[in-house]
């Protein structure tokens, strides 16, 4: 069976409804994933996510191969096993967290030297390196390293990423059918760069989809450049895209964001916003974001989000949380981050129900509308 | 219906099975409190306390009363809504964090003024008080304000503290009855004082049980003595307790402290061992404790407790919840309090069917021996 089956294209938009098939069952697409970067997601349980319905969870190889180190997560069988989730997972390369969180890296053609953030001990990482961490890892969905260009980037600068990255991918993909990977299951993505320039973008995802990976992803977004500056990337690339593979955004975005990206024909999303804000306290509806801090909710003895079905919102009041936030108690930290995560993976699913009814362009429309997105005037 | 029901005797130790009766619902006995301080068991939710089988949770009226305020918690309609905790709450009143948290307290026979240990404001409770509050809160089980003994203390410090805590507790049933808060179903206890002095603890328990409270606790225990101090305390005064009221040994303990001490006819038991020990990955099986975080346990893939039918032990490694520890991942503090918690309810159920079975002291044989506990001396 192929890797992605197209179920059904919206008649007035790019948005398609499809399914993503893998060793550990299928993910019904367009899909976000839950940021499990170092085999968990901040605050839940597996059984929470299973709860939730999220299908697949994304866990990030520079963090798992620092800590706990594969040779642990081999000698458990594989990451699916070491956290007991028996669902498809994808692994970040840690590209971007060599780039984002070392004080010192030295990058060359051969690869990315690094210094740990955690104890300073130095790591070579080479496209090689990456596959055969994620080979231990067993990851469903593999994303290649690639250079990732920080925000603002000189031309010269983006355009010699674009040209690693493609020599990395190169290297990645003789790596990877080289080892079985993809006879074991595994499927391999790019990750097309190019920073905000449009021809470093189009030469990036001509050159990268000429290698017939898997499925295809756009990187080197939501680094800091504004929100039009993200879109413009996406209207670039996306007629570049074929049609049978799945697209994936990485690290988008805000709801409504993920609302207009399928709108332009991306399948697959994964950010911390949802556990991270819900740290914070704050968490998302479909009429915006609700900072349960605010003293507004001290008597507020409604739910979190009126219209939410999950356990935080059918169990609990916005002035319980608030003063679990206020008493620094985990739990409300925990409801915080439930709540999000649902309403990400229930806003898919939502996605997905108004795909197969075939009215995606009024839901996109009345979502934008209630949230108040600047991304209606992008219509 | 009276508040205790005897259901049965042990017939070889002074244990026995029994049942309290609340407008909130039945709690077996013997049983252990999980300790919701702030109204919150730290890091689990509701529905885990739930799903654990716990019959009753605890809070403490001193951390309520300082944050959200009993009008926050009036307006939700009392501590049970405010929580969406449906079945019984036993709350603290509070005199054990006057005395143990603040850093400035004035006692005298009218009361204790402290200053918050949240912002240094100035309060003063008096016995009415705690009850006036607790009458907010709506706890099914309502201990007094006591003056709860330090240790090591004088023996002339801990008369006046026996003497007060009996003037307080005649002043608090009377509150307690004026206010019509046993017609609303709430029940009051008794703390016994007196330090480890026989005569005071005989004197405070004599005269405390004839002012005909509804339950009888054991305080000024675990507060520095050793445990053979604890039980000579419990030794000298179980032989006074009624037959018709429930006993609670407040703040204790360990597990095989708590399987002694139901030995020794203790039906009802807190502390914050399982939540706190957990929080720093130190988890409880028969055989003693496991402290996760040892290299030991690096690359040990099997469960936490084997003997253990929660889902931390049915779901996860030793080897994961160790990285979530070293990973600093709240997950795994959730899992360890999980399992902490769900094994202490779980023993007091052990103990129970123990007792159904009149098989009581073979099983605290058994027990102190698997558990290698010292208290095998005492027996």
């Amino acid at each position: 069976m192929s890797f992605y089956t197209l179920i059904k294209n919206c008649p007035k938009t790019s948005a398609r409804r499809g399914c993503v098939h893998t060793v550990h069952g299928d993910v019904q697409a367009p899909f976000f994933m839950p940021v499990g970067t170092k085999a968990t997601v901040k605050t839940l349980s597996q059984e929470d996510l299973r709860t939730i319905g999220s299908e697949i969870e994304l866990s990030n190889t520079y963090h798992l191969f620092l800590r706990p180190g594969c040779d642990i997560i081999q000698k458990a069988g594989g990451l699916h096993k070491f956290m007991s989730w028996e669902r498809p997972i994808l692994t970040d390369s840690g590209g971007y967290q060599v780039f984002s969180l070392t004080d010192w890296r030295k990058l060359s053609d051969a690869g990315v030297e690094f210094k740990s953030h955690l104890d300073g001990t130095k790591h070579f990482l080479t496209p090689e390196k990456v596959m055969e961490i994620e080979s231990v890892l067993g990851s469903d969905m593999v994303m290649p390293l690639d250079e990732c260009s920080p925000y603002p980037c000189e031309y010269a600068e983006a355009e010699q990423a674009v040209r690693r990255t493609t020599e990395w991918l190169k290297r990645t993909k003789e790596h990877f059918v080289k080892t079985g990977m993809n006879e074991r299951g595994q499927r391999l993505f790019c990750i097309i760069q190019g920073s905000v320039y449009r021809d470093l973008r189009e030469r990036s995802a001509r050159e990268l989809l000429s290698l017939d990976t898997d499925g295809c992803a756009i990187g080197g977004v939501s680094v800091g450049e504004s929100v039009k500056e993200m879109f413009e990337v996406l209207q670039w690339v996306m007629p570049l895209m074929p049609l049978n593979k799945p697209r994936y955004f990485m690290g988008i975005g805000m709801p409504d964001q993920m609302v207009r990206a399928v709108g332009l024909g991306i399948d697959m999303f994964d950010t911390v916003i949802p556990t991270r804000y819900g740290r914070y306290g704050t968490c998302f509806t479909d009429r915006g974001q609700i900072v349960i801090r605010n003293g507004m909710y001290k008597e507020d003895f409604g739910p979190l989000d009126p219209e939410c079905d999950c356990p935080t919102c059918k169990n609990y009041s916005r002035a319980y949380i608030r003063h679990l936030f206020n008493a620094g108690e985990v739990l409300g930290l925990r409801l915080a981050a439930y709540h999000n995560v649902y309403y990400y993976v229930n806003l898919l699913r939502r996605i997905r129900e108004a795909l197969d009814q075939g009215c995606y362009q009024e839901f996109m429309v009345n979502f934008l509308t209630t949230y108040n997105s600047d991304l209606l005037a992008t219509l």
